[in-house]
């Protein structure tokens, strides 16, 4: 495609190779709702500086780069790895649960990317709603990285945030070409001046204590069921680095238990060695690690006998959102995003409720509900 | 190698195209202790009918061919699979946990070929002791398949059979060539003539009601720590099928995550998936429900722990069985085997003991070690 060599400035080899890698996707559907985008495709996979899920589009406005959203390496242990990491001051922010988007302004319009680099129609619609566009006309170049969080998340729905609908939380305010973060202090300053809900900062602490801050903070976070934390350094000239709750691996396993012909080995495993690294780290007495066993054996083995239940009584294993719409428009194009990523899915039809329209969004596992039906039909494994 | 198409009776065609799939290795070291035995390769992968792990040797007698013992399905839940899979009665023999043996003799020699098809020395030298080879001369054409276990076995030393050095325990007797079993009660009269323990027969049993003997037996070994039973055709004309206790599953979870820079997700995962599933089938009430998750837990979680420790005291990740030698030239011979079966090991010396000789064998754990002083010194996971 010849906007996305202009626009990534590619040499003609790099051009060329970029075509032959055979890594560039459709990124949205073509719709009104849409109306200040004309092409859009975005890397499948990393090439060269640009990161996977980096969107490349023709505007209204012409060319415009938006960089994937960074990988963020994981801590197994607080120490000896944040002291190892960062210098002087690091900033522990909460990571909350829900789906990383890139909000970026087209013309007149606010676009919110998920973390793959689709135009998400569910999610931009409400970016609309929610995030003040002033902040764009201002600062044009720059890009909201946000954890859309909430009850009516159709990718990772929770009720821990209080959050009956959806919101986003900003994390990051980077350059959205050159994917430079702006520091902290002044990630602050913005939030304040355009009204921007912020992923809490929990600390600022000076790296020789922040293992045990970040000890007290993980074990807070865990109790009320949050996901964990970011440690950052506060001018963003290191790489971040995350390490999460007990509670949260425990939560990832059972939704991967739950589902488990879908969810992958390498998925469960990672969580499960989290598990035992914190278990070295934090457990001194042997309560807290019995609790620990406890928990981890109970989100495993509570969500797989769920599954086989539902089987066993004849329903297929789904995973079930509930969604809001304020536009049936914007229902069709979501119902026909979900189809071009491959979900298997199924909707309710909508309901009004209090001027906008409410659909149940299931997920069919097929895999999980077929492999657990085999076996129930009495027939052998392996 | 020509003896091979021979002894398995290969067309030239079937002979070519086992030469090119390059599955036959070497399956004994040339050495006085293996006298009768002239050359001997191994079926790496099954081909055609003959298993992988059958062994084909040109020996004093002639040619011979020693099936591999053929893969035993796993039922992952009682009911309705023993019900689908045998008709009238059924026979519920202990699974025990050592390694797979078939004795056979060639020449005026007993011979132990292990589990992929090795004439193994440490557990030839054992089987000469204790099996009694009258039997071999009196049914020349048949062999002794046996669970070796005990404490001092080189693959899977146990405590729970109360053997403090190793024996043989015969599940099947089968034609050594043609791997037909012979029916239960001509196993347990061959057996008591020639003095073999048997693997303890538990029940025999309608089909219509064997799942509820079986969970009845399963948990009564369960609690004892056996691993499991094996659920047979009184006539061996239908494949037996194994089932296995929640005792053994943890027991395996805990080595698989003592080690697990070693051990496979997928050996990982197919164990938590038969938790999931005899959870499902067993636990009626939640307190059961919940000594089975912490069971889960405890297993992944102090194994891995354990460890951790080690290497954070700056030791290495072992495996310690204790071995026992009642020939030093045979501990030679051993110690090129483990070599040549691509097993990382250190020997301690030799002590006499007894008129015999005890050796530790020690396993590295490379890969364990190796993660875990990785991620102590601070790296980043991913």
């Amino acid at each position: 495609m010849k906007f996305v060599a202009e626009a990534l400035n590619l040499s003609p080899i790099a051009a060329k190779r970029l075509e032959e890698k055979n890594i560039l996707r459709q990124a949205f559907i073509k719709h009104p709702f849409f109306a200040d985008v004309i092409e859009a495709l975005k890397l499948d996979r990393k090439f060269g500086e640009f990161e996977e899920g980096t969107l490349i589009a023709k505007t209204v406005d012409g060319l415009e780069v938006v960089r994937g959203y960074p990988k963020i390496k994981r801590a197994l242990t607080l120490h000896p790895t944040i002291k190892k990491h960062f210098r002087g001051e690091v900033v522990l922010e909460e990571k909350m649960n829900g789906y990383n988007v890139r909000v970026v302004m087209f013309g007149e319009n606010v676009y919110a990317i998920t973390r793959g680099g689709f135009i998400c129609p569910y999610t931009t619609e409400k970016a609309r709603m929610l995030i003040n566009s002033d902040f764009f006309k201002d600062h044009p170049n720059l890009m909201l990285c946000c954890e859309a969080v909430g009850e009516e998340s159709p990718f990772v729905p929770k009720e821990i945030y209080g959050v009956k609908t959806i919101d986003f939380y900003v994390f990051d305010i980077r350059d959205r070409k050159t994917n430079v973060a702006l520091p902290i202090k002044e990630k602050e300053k913005l939030a304040e001046e355009y009204g921007f809900n912020l992923a809490p900062i929990l600390a600022e602490v000076h790296v020789s204590k922040a293992h045990e801050v970040a000890k007290d903070v993980i074990e807070e976070l865990g109790r009320k069921g949050r996901e964990g934390i970011v440690i950052k350094d506060p001018k963003m000239k290191r790489q971040p680095i995350k390490y999460t709750t007990s509670e949260s691996n425990c939560s990832d396993l059972s939704f991967a238990f739950r589902f488990f012909g879908e969810y992958g080995k390498d998925f469960m495993f990672s969580r499960i060695i989290r598990e035992g690294f914190q278990a070295f780290e934090f457990d001194e007495r042997d309560e807290e690690f019995k609790r620990r066993c406890l928990r981890l054996g109970e989100a495993i083995l509570k969500a797989m006998v769920e599954s086989i239940r539902e089987v066993k009584e004849g329903r297929k294993v789904y995973d079930k959102m509930r969604l809001r719409f304020y536009d049936l428009e914007v229902f069709e194009l979501f119902k026909e995003h979900i189809r071009r990523m491959g979900v298997s899915a199924e909707f309710s039809e909508p309901f009004e409720d209090n001027g906008s329209y409410v659909v149940w969004f299931y997920r069919y596992m097929k895999s999980t509900t077929d492999k657990i039906d085999y076996i129930l039909r009495g027939n052998l494994w392996q």
